[in-house]
């Protein structure tokens, strides 16, 4: 089941650079074995923004809410979320819904 | 180039129901052969809405804007576009920036 | 899997008031069997305003899609959707994620 | 008589974790409380965000101003309320309105 | 109990002058029949807009709903609603609340 | 001449309990000498939130503004104010606009 | 006693021609003889938009409500209203608030 | 030329008392020299609110920016300005464009 | 002198088609001519919408006005105006602002 | 291919006086050195506003994305972007799409 994500970082400017370059770090290794694992299954830069557009593929809105609540940045985050059902006029409609 | 493009549809309940077909096939016909042709790559209904969140593959914001005023729905939608570019967490980077 | 649904109606004033009637006697038929599905577990009137809030339980985002698409007054709706999680304080966790 | 209320809590990063801790052990213990005693009928997570949508059962907008002014975690929230009435096509309406 | 109610007006144009003529007939002596009765305690214009803000006192949500939904130009009307509590520094909190 | 206020009250959690419990005590010093002075005729608790609807009575825009302005609580306010002329259903209209 | 109003006029295309240009000379006449009055003591067009800035100095709140809710174009106006007071550091602070 | 300028100040609550107080006093000179010298024209009280509506006649943008951006409160303002042009329906018509 | 216009159009689907061929012909002619005559500088379309983002050189806040009022599709937009000032960092600022 | 970029800058008051004038140094050869490239093709100061308007001209998204995340006062701005294609009006449209 997928769900359109967008999210916002803002990590204040006097973070501690060590503790800001960790956060980085995991959240870059997070992101990555969510990837391979199947379940981040698009990341996209929203260009001039410090933020992404994602597309996660979950069984459900509590998978869904258990991964972004452990994202290392979700602190510095504003998260909307948008559940997505397969459009009539897909060509993709049953992988893109599976 | 990829750009995200949300599109919300309002068409008016007392348009001609002919007209209005005719409208819909046009637009599944022309949804289809942009992506048949590696233009419109994901289309995805955002369930509840009369919407769709679309991502377009294309060489550049004129042909971006060509497809869309040409959208046999267009004057009866609200268009959002986001240019996207590659984020450096994305491990089919340099396939999704293509 | 539970949704929340915010509906607010606008019906036209100069509607018919046959075609009125009947759209709303749909309604109220249609909401109806899907509280006895147990899939509209929840509608509540909001105070003030030609709107409801009302908490789907659905297989996923297709099912919850589907129901709001084919309901009679969706034409004359805007509609929004935020999709609940478990939460970790609800003793009735077990229950509201089913 | 039943409120919808939306919670968005936003906790401050730098506040310091014993007191954070020990917030969230309160906001837990007053939440279950209320649940026991039948005045906090639902409370789920919004799927993605550090917020709740929940259902509160109250004598009257002063009972609920107070259940909510009390929250430990009151001063980190933004609040919204919606006065629910019953829905003429809801079936359990008696019970829900009580 | 009560309620802070705003109600923002707007009557088509193209409204029949007889129609639009019994309709604020209508709704004059509904409004003024509540205040008689107590329910609709105050009734201010906003200067400068099609607009008042109102106090209703109601035994509960269910009856405020019903007294608003029965106004005549409810199908014309922007309606919002703020429960109103006691306020710890007013002098006159008891009568206030009653 | 009467006004509506609005006014949403946000304290910084750090400021010094002292300073606090001295700045809630004077304001409540003040707002209860201008209800005992016919000035501040109205002030409710919006349910749920740190903010009351007020209605004050005063002279002139310039009244009204000094005794906002001095408010203890100003600076952690957010005000707003409609202005409220008599409205032609109110019964009490002479009375209210006095 | 002075107020800021901003007026947003939205004529629908489809008005009659002659009762437009009747509309027009109206509104005309009636604010120049609100000028003339010493009432509509400030006229200016924003630009490129179908609005104005205007300061109007009255006795009260009723009185700005009466002037403006007789204004020919005010059902196709939005109207926004600030009250003003005098600035302590304006030189004409006396004159400005008289 | 006219412009209309809205500033609203927000000054930090913890700012040393004495670089406000400078702040507040070279805010208030500059303000009335700019009044003398016939370039900032009007300047109001927005009742209620640490804010100002004013009018600043200059020759030309560059000179409207320079005047803003030398404001001592600058730093502390969020300013909207609104270019003014003549009112087709203004007796002073000449005067105020000039 | 320059401004940032952003003129967004919506023709009535309605509008009979020879008004409309009318209108989008002679506003092409407008717009060129105004190029032609060094008013409208730059015109550009904002990719996916029925939009543009112009950039305007007048003598001054009344010539903007009147050169906007006079758009044949001016009743069909709404625009928003931004008076642009030379940016310092500018290597063209003196031509930017001639 | 060219962008429209807006630039609200906001930087902290309490930043160090050295930080900030290396900071707003670096700024400016950054955009000095991108207007030579031919890449930032327009800058202008919006009128009262810590602001700026400017229009780009990249390869692509990505090469967008790039010039902007390395500003160096990127953290301390609120970008929007807006993609601009050839305005068929436009007498000089090829060079303004190339």
């Amino acid at each position: 089941m997928l769900f359109a994500v967008k999210m916002d970082v803002e990590i204040p400017q006097d973070l501690d650079a060590a503790v800001r370059e960790d956060l980085l770090s995991r959240e870059k290794n997070y992101c990555q074995d969510l990837q391979k694992a199947g379940r981040w299954v698009h990341i996209w830069r929203c260009a001039g923004q410090y933020a992404n557009l994602s597309v996660f593929d979950v069984a459900d809105n509590d998978e869904l809410h258990t991964l972004l609540w452990n994202l290392p940045l979700f602190p510095y985050m504003k998260v909307s979320v948008t559940p997505l059902a397969t459009h009539p006029s897909a060509l993709d409609a049953a992988a893109a819904a599976s």
